[in-house]
């Protein structure tokens, strides 16, 4: 029996209601990581979407975009590199402020992570209101990278941040979608 | 030319002196991470170690372990469970205290991620003090798992964590070692 690998991830995925505030229902993707199963079928959607476009890194975001980034650049025998909260990184760093529902945040890179002209593959697991994802592209764009694609698991297309990250000219790609409260 | 894994990847880690603070020497893995040979060979060497292995499971600590510990989980097909700062994971959880050098943290896992028996493998960057990996072995240890042995890629054996670690009776691995301030 062929299973749909979207299908299957999305059905893995945990909605949590009135997290991490009232009103909010969160998806959360631990129990696809779980299972070996659903981790492999996760993992080999975005691989065998990227095994054959020319890329040289994937970014991923701290955290839970550690955690696809990794796997995807050693599965292409890429590089990886890290797109880091505030104070993480040692090195000298490059830093792009974002503005959150209250307030700011602000996200880093190493300067050196990226040279001039590498292609670069941008990874989260949740496109929100795309805030962190733009502020990501906008740093690797500083250092002359070529952002490819921007990829996540998840799009939660009501809050808008896959039409902001396309209105910014960057293509995009996510396994599945949640409308608001939806199962 | 045959290279000695071990060595390649410890000669591939930066040293940046006074960071986060004066007269601390951080042992920085990005430039491990970007470069897909030394990243290659840093993860071949635990895919090595533990693909004759009997696991269940690799527990990666939020968040320079998500980076290693999801690689390991695809390529050994086993599922991938984080252990996370306090007030991240959004199902029940358990949650440990440990002491850091001014006042003290928390790590957390969903109670749901390991059932009792599983053998886990525990993987970090690196073991310093050992206070996150003790806490997270503990937390494992509650939720009934099996925690076959705790590895990372670097140890600081003057920090005393990885002797700490060893006392509980954990088997401990680690890629290499850097002594006090040494090159």
């Amino acid at each position: 029996m062929h299973i749909d690998p979207a299908v299957y991830v999305r059905s893995a995925i945990r909605s949590v209601p009135d997290w991490p505030k009232p009103g909010i229902t969160f998806r959360d993707i631990t129990p696809v990581l779980q299972d070996p199963r659903s981790f492999r079928v996760l993992i080999d959607l975005f691989v065998y979407r990227y095994m054959r476009q020319r890329l040289d890194l994937v970014a991923g975001i701290d955290a839970r975009g550690f955690i696809l980034g990794s796997v995807l650049a050693y599965e292409l025998n890429l590089g990886f590199v890290p797109v880091r909260k505030k104070g993480k990184l040692p090195f000298q760093t490059v830093a792009e402020e974002y503005s959150l529902e209250y307030g700011n945040a602000t996200v880093e890179m190493h300067t050196d992570s990226v040279r001039p002209g590498q292609r670069v593959l941008l990874i989260d697991d949740l496109i929100a209101t795309g805030g962190t994802m733009v502020a990501a592209s906008k740093l690797l764009q500083r250092l002359g990278a070529n952002v490819i694609e921007a990829a996540a698991i998840i799009d939660l297309p009501y809050l808008g941040g896959s039409q902001a990250l396309k209105d910014t000219g960057l293509p995009i790609y996510t396994v599945c979608s949640f409308d608001e409260g939806a199962a």
